[in-house]
């Protein structure tokens, strides 16, 4: 299991005040495109930094929508949100062989990421639209879900390589989607991340709000680095899944 | 000696009005990058439209201003222009890849454009950021002037290849530049944009504003094809070069 | 019965070509206030416009989206879409006291104008958008509905006058909507779209899709000015209001 | 002489870390208009708090550059930037109007407020456009300097009227400017800010670069509340200013 985490969330003379230091313990950087957060100066940062931390790119597109940091659903249509996502993977893409790096996957961002788990023609047109692109080359990032057989099946008519994703520090329904963050009991705290990922590594479940186990086929651990105490955390996981993989 | 057009300058509902029959008799399609024109779907359009019809792409860089279309200089600092370029390059190649084409050369718009002619830190981060994305493979296109060897010198030390591109429709001055698009005459009629490019093949000269004849090295000619009259006279530079390289 | 009409929805380079003479035949213009068209300079023009032929000024705000038109829909906040739509209202009432008149009533834009008629969270918080910001001096005009009445106890709440609109070349669903543009026969031909204003002015209503007769009680006739032949069909909307008002 | 600071000056997710706590302790807040800063919802709050705190509004108009924060020239023509200064006092204002508070004054932002003191046309547009959007009810705050009456004299032609503003923390040139911040000293520290307010308040001078007293007509102090020690230090400052009108 890699760990992952959103990096290059600037803009301008914004910062997005994730802690630095956490590339050092990561394997994946999910770099934003320009659509949500990270103008070209930010982007550029933060491919350096990844190469510099031998930490892998991918691509973190979004809905076009500063304002909203992507987090808001907008209705648009398959031929706009194909080209949007190719649009982003292309700067980020090109950007990382400036570097003398290679992007190798893509982690829809946000309001999209939900949308395309709920929402199978969204979920077609961004898998069409990183085929496309990734010819092959690029994996896409999703939640690790119960229908991983499903979504692999309708990966695999695009030729895509599929990566499951968990997180550390979110409770789950028992449909294996995350709780709204509006409901008590949504975020975990550091001692409750740290058992439900000790979990996911012995066993491959989750325990869910009902308290059901659900197994969860995971690839890749998301973890944040924006709060008090998450390098701490960070770190805490890379132990974990070190000592995992021994 | 080649024909250009810009292309791909329309913008979510808006149109430019350059007819698509333009396609049909240029060489090289300067494409909008999405900073000044050309949102993604637009990008996809002029892509798959110079695929279609046979014809050389081109990225086409801007300032980040699409209020003012990139026709206003922005004090950028180098670090900024030099990333916004790199991103914009590499969002059109990573989409003209998409549809089995790479872009070939970069020709920066408007402001960019004149800016990069007068002002040496400015060209210098261009030819730097087209360079470095570039890796050998990408040409700038800039404005052919009496200084090409002393531009040539420049573009050496990035080990980056030039175009020269004249215009038909526009008077030059002595010193080699555009007139103002405000003073009087500036501006060619069909007849004396004829007359222009035909001593241009003819001479390798233009005629400047005072009456000299002015040497240009001139690899390819710029046209427009959004005015009245616009493409039959692109037509016409069509048939004049193609009898011109009998 | 008034006439209405979109209007100032040019952006920087970019022209929406509604035919300037328009002005002259409507009573309302409903301005962009520059979050889906209409930059600063697009809209002093159009206020101008308007002030000089004597035309009622309306705010058109919209979801913030360039890219869009504002054409697809945006899962907002309450509280964003509050201060979105009382920006833009505020940014051209001022703009219009510059030019010595008044903004006197709010139509929202596009995707925003649908989702509102749907959907009574949005169409509350639109309300009290404009009720705060326009302290009784603003009506906000949406959708001749049957439900009119609903919409007026519901608009009462905030003290919030309203106006009634109808569409004159669009084809009406049974449940008083319009047709979606997707589907064949949803837009009115100008024989269709006269006979549909005749019937509106001689028996206040409209035949629907199924061929009922729907009641619409209607303040204002939407017309476009950017089609061929539009400026004829609404001095021809013109003369027959003005024959129905003697 | 009054205290000033900049604030709403975050945007969507990102904030801008100004204390909220300054507001107690300044007489004006300069509220981002959205062109550099400032979403909606962002200058909502910051004009509540600035009500709420008893404190007078300005807007902040920039040049339309978010992702340069407004800190780099733009060539923008006349009408252009009339028009957007326009559009931005009009929006804050009538979003103040919502909130039962008027805007007093214009302070322009970044490099428009720098380029309005070099270049005497951009300071005319700018007058210009104040004084037509204020009409006589809103003053226009610029740099204090050696030459107020000339400026005065300018303002004077459109009715304007002026507010001089001073920097606690800037040092200044023996023109009267601001020292480069890429200059050595240009940046006072907190001893040498006090000092500067300190003869300012006694003797009505700075002291420049080489030494000289420069005698500066002074109105109101701009303070910053985003770096460490800044809340302190804006306290120290209110305490002289409060024993200065003793």
């Amino acid at each position: 299991m890699k760990l992952n985490c959103d990096l290059g969330e600037s803009f301008g003379a914004w910062t997005m005040p994730v802690d630095a230091s956490v590339m050092n313990y990561i394997d994946q950087a999910n770099i934003a495109c320009g659509f949500h957060a990270g103008d070209p100066v930010v982007m550029k940062q933060a491919i350096k930094a990844a190469v510099s931390a031998g930490v892998t790119i991918g691509a973190h597109p979004s809905y076009p929508d500063l304002q909203g940091f992507g987090r808001r659903s907008m209705a648009m249509s398959d031929t706009e949100l194909k080209a949007c996502i190719q649009y982003q993977v292309a700067a980020l893409s090109g950007m990382a062989v400036c570097e003398g790096e290679t992007v190798r996957y893509v982690k829809p961002h946000g309001a999209l990421y939900n949308d395309l788990m709920q929402d199978k023609r969204i979920r077609q047109t961004v898998m069409e639209a990183v085929a496309e692109i990734g010819n092959g080359k690029l994996a896409l990032m999703i939640q690790a879900h119960p229908t991983a057989n499903l979504l692999r099946e309708e990966a695999a008519q695009f030729s895509l390589p599929l990566m499951f994703e968990a997180f550390a520090d979110r409770r789950y329904t028992d449909d294996g989607y995350l709780m709204s963050r509006r409901l008590a009991g949504a975020v975990l705290n550091t001692q409750q991340a740290e058992a439900q990922v000790r979990q996911l590594l012995a066993e491959g479940t989750v325990t869910t709000e009902s308290g059901r186990q659900l197994l969860l086929e995971v690839d890749t651990l998301c973890v944040h680095g924006d709060s008090t105490g998450a390098v701490e955390m960070v770190k805490t996981f890379r132990t974990m899944l070190n000592d995992a993989a021994i």
